[in-house]
C-alpha cells in the first residue's frame, strides 16, 4: 500500500519543523516553497540594516533536508489548492495530498492601501531585506551628492512606520549606521540623519510591560531616534508620510506597522478572521476537514490568554504538533491533546548594547538583555556554519564599530 | 591658490590604486563610480558558483578611502565628459576636473550579437554574479520540478562560452556543485549534469604554455566537464546554443567569451583599438591632451612584448603609475619615465585541488598550485575581515563538501 503523502507548502519555521518532525513517521511528504531557502525571519532587519549578509540568515531548504529520506523539496509557487480532488495547484503543476498542511506565513499589510508598498516596503522575505538595504545605502549616497538643502534633508529623513519589534529593531539600527558612517562622507553629516519612528498607538513594543517600553523609548532617543506617539499615517508618497501630527518629507520610509496572513484560508474556503488567519479547530484542522491543516502566521490560534502570537516559537510548536496529529492518525493512535502554547518570552533588542527582555516573571534590559538576547539568537541559527559567521561578524561589528555588508546591489539602470 | 582637481572614474584596481597613491599629492580627488562598492573581480565567479557571498569580495569604495582626507567619493554613472570645459558629465551633475582618470574597465563583448546576452549573461559586476549563481541554482530546481525527459536533460546541461581563465573556473565550480548537491535530490541525479566548455580557438587557457593547457583539460574531464575545442558559437537562445561543431539545447548558457573595452575612448575623442581600448601615449595619457588618462582594461598600453594584459596587477601597476605622473606635474618635477607593465605571472584554478599557476621560469599545477592559488588571492583582498571570512568559507567547504551561499535571490515574481 503506498504510504501516505503528507504535503507541507512553506518553508518557515512551522512548516519546516512539521516536516523535520514526520521524518520518522511512515509517509511520503513534499515541501513547497516559493523560495529556495529557509530564512531566519527575526534576524532579517540585520540584512536589512548591513550587519548581516543575507546568506548568513538563510539555508537551501533541500540542503536542511538533505539527510531525510521521506522528505521531496521542490521550489514552486502554490496558487490554489483543489479540496475535491486533494491537489495544490502550482501553475501547471499539480501535487497530490493525503494530508495538506498550509505554512504559508503573512505578508505586510498597508490597511487598504497597497499602493503604499512601493514607497514603503516592508521586511519579510530576504528580497526585502536587500531592497530596503540599498535604499537606506542609496539615501546616503544622495545626500552626499546633492546640492539642494531642502533636498538634502529629505534624503537623510527616515521614517519607520510601527513601534513594534521590527520597527524599534529597524529604527535603532538606521541612526546607528549614521552615527559609524560620519567618516565617510565629505560634503554631509551623517549623523545629523533624522531617525523618525511613527507609531499609531499610545506606546512603543505594547506586548511588553510598560516598563520596559518606556526604558526603550530613552535608549531610542539617547540613539538619535525621534519617536511619535499617537501618530497614525495617513498617506504615503515617494515625498514622505502624512501622519495625523503632521507630515514628514522623507525619501525613505519602510513598512512595519501591520500584517495580513496569506492567503490560506481563501484556498480552502476555511473561514478566517480580520487579518485573513484561517480560524482553526483545537487540532489545528480547518473544522470539518481533518485532512487540511493551518499552522503558523496563516492561522488563528484560540488559547486561553487569547490568539497566539505571530512568533517562531509559536510557529514551531504548531509545526510539532500537527506533525503529531499526522503520525498518530497515520499509525491509528488516539491523537494527542488540543495544541496549547506554551509562551517562552519576548526578545527585541535597540541595538548596539541595549535590548529588552521578558521572560515569565523576569524582565530584564540593557547590556544583559542584549547579551542576551545575541547568545539566543545565535544559538537557534540552523546551521553551524552561520552560527559561528554571525558571532564572528558580531563581533568584528562590535569591536570595530563597522557594517559588514554595506552593498547596494540590484540597483536600477540609473542610480535614483 | 585651489589645489588641482583630480577626478577618476571608476573604483576598480586601477583607479582605487591611483586614489590611493595620491593620498599625500596636494590634490583634491573626486572618486566616481556606478556601484557604491570596489568589487575582487579574480574571486567573482566564487559568488556565482556560492562559494562566497558578495559582501565576502566587495567594500564601500566610501570605506577603504575613509582616512584620505583628500578624497571624496560619489556614487554616480558617467555619460560623458566635456573635453572644452573640463567636465565630467552624470545626468544633470557635473564634476570639473584638471586631471581627468578614466579607469572605467571593460565589459562583456557578444561579437556584434548584443541580443545573446540575454540568455548568456557574463560575469563582470557582483550583479551579475548573483544572476548567474539564480540561474545556475535555478536550473537544478527545474530539472527537480520537470516531468519531461527531455526538458529535464535541457534543464541538467550548462554551456560556458570562452576557455579563458574565468570559463574555465566557472566549468569547473559548476562540475562540482553538481556532484554535491547529489544527496539533496529525490527525482534527478544532479551529478549526471552536463557541463559542456565551448572554446572556438584550439585549445583552452590559451595564454599558458600548452602543458599546462592538456593539464587543465585532463583535470576538467575528470570533474566531468565535456571540453568542445574549435567550436565557434554561431547562435545563443532561451534553447540552447549553435556552434559550428553543432547545436547544444542547454537552459543555461554563461559567456566568458570577449571583452569590450567601456566607451572611454569614444568621451575622449581618442583614438582605439579594435575592442574599443583607447590607445594610450607612453606616460598613459591620451596623445595631445596631457591632462588625460585612461588606464586598466580601458586602455590599450603597447608594451615590447605586446599589449599589456586586462588583469589586475597591470590595472594597479597603471593606477599607481598615473599617480605618479600627476603628483609630479603638480609638484613641478620631472615627469617618471615611460610606464612599463612588470608581469608577476598567471593564476587559474580548475576546482578543488587543482590549479594552473606560470610565474616567470616556474611552472606549477596540482595541489600546489591550487594552494598557491588560494594564498594569494586571500592575500590581496583588501578588508582584513573579508580575509579571515573567505579562508573560513574555503576552508569550511573544503572539509565539508558544501557550498554556503546557494540562495536564488532576485526572483522574478514567477519561477521560471
Amino acid at each position: 500500500m503506498a504510504r501516505p503523502r503528507v504535503v507541507i507548502v512553506g518553508a518557515g519555521f512551522g512548516g519546516l519543523t512539521c516536516a523535520k518532525k514526520l521524518a520518522r513517521a511512515p509517509v511520503e511528504i513534499t515541501v513547497l516553497d516559493r523560495a529556495n531557502h529557509h530564512c531566519f525571519q527575526p534576524l532579517l532587519y540585520q540584512v536589512a540594516t548591513a550587519a548581516l549578509a543575507p546568506g548568513q540568515i538563510a539555508w537551501p531548504i533541500r540542503a536542511i533536508l538533505r539527510q531525510q529520506q521521506n522528505a521531496t523539496v521542490f521550489m514552486a509557487e502554490i496558487d490554489g489548492v483543489d479540496l475535491q480532488a486533494k491537489v495544490v495547484r502550482a501553475g501547471a503543476r499539480r501535487f497530490a495530498f493525503d494530508y495538506l498542511v498550509l505554512a504559508t506565513g503573512a505578508m505586510h499589510s498597508y490597511f487598504g492601501h497597497d499602493d503604499w508598498g512601493r514607497d514603503a516596503p516592508g521586511l519579510k522575505r530576504i528580497e526585502d531585506a536587500i531592497e530596503i538595504r540599498r535604499r537606506l545605502l542609496t539615501a546616503f549616497e544622495a545626500a552626499e551628492l546633492c546640492d539642494d538643502e531642502e533636498e538634502r534633508r529629505r534624503a537623510l529623513t527616515f521614517v519607520v512606520v510601527g513601534a513594534g519589534p521590527t520597527g524599534v529593531e529597524l529604527a535603532g539600527a538606521i541612526a546607528e549606521i549614521a552615527r559609524q558612517s560620519r567618516h565617510e562622507f565629505r560634503r554631509i553629516d551623517s549623523a545629523s540623519a533624522r531617525v523618525v519612528l511613527v507609531e499609531a498607538g499610545p506606546r512603543i513594543l505594547p506586548v511588553y510591560p510598560e516598563t520596559l517600553s518606556r526604558y526603550a523609548e530613552r535608549v531610542l532617543a539617547r540613539k538619535g531616534v525621534e519617536v511619535q506617539l499617537g501618530a497614525a499615517v495617513t498617506d504615503v508618497t515617494a515625498h514622505g508620510v502624512e501622519t495625523t501630527r503632521g507630515p514628514i518629507p522623507a525619501r525613505t520610509v519602510l513598512w512595519a506597522a501591520g500584517v495580513r496572513a496569506s492567503p490560506a484560508a481563501a484556498w480552502l474556503a476555511a473561514p478566517a478572521d480580520r487579518s485573513g488567519r484561517a480560524e482553526v479547530a483545537p487540532d489545528l484542522s480547518v473544522p470539518g476537514r481533518s485532512d487540511l491543516f493551518v499552522i503558523g502566521d496563516a492561522a488563528a490560534v484560540k488559547q486561553e490568554s487569547g490568539l497566539a502570537p505571530g512568533v517562531a516559537p509559536a510557529a514551531k510548536q504548531m509545526g510539532a504538533y500537527v506533525a503529531k496529529v499526522i503520525a498518530a492518525r497515520v499509525a491509528g493512535r488516539a491523537p494527542p491533546k488540543p495544541f496549547r502554547y506554551a509562551h517562552a518570552g519576548d526578545l527585541a533588542t535597540i541595538g548596539r548594547n541595549a535590548a529588552v527582555v521578558k521572560l515569565d516573571r523576569l524582565q530584564l534590559r540593557g547590556f544583559v538583555a542584549w547579551s542576551f538576547w545575541s547568545v539566543a539568537h545565535v544559538y537557534f541559527l540552523i546551521s553551524a556554519r552561520s552560527r559561528i559567521a554571525v558571532a564572528f561578524n558580531w563581533l568584528w561589528d562590535y569591536v570595530t564599530f563597522q557594517r559588514g555588508v554595506r552593498l547596494i546591489t540590484n540597483t536600477p539602470r540609473q542610480p535614483q
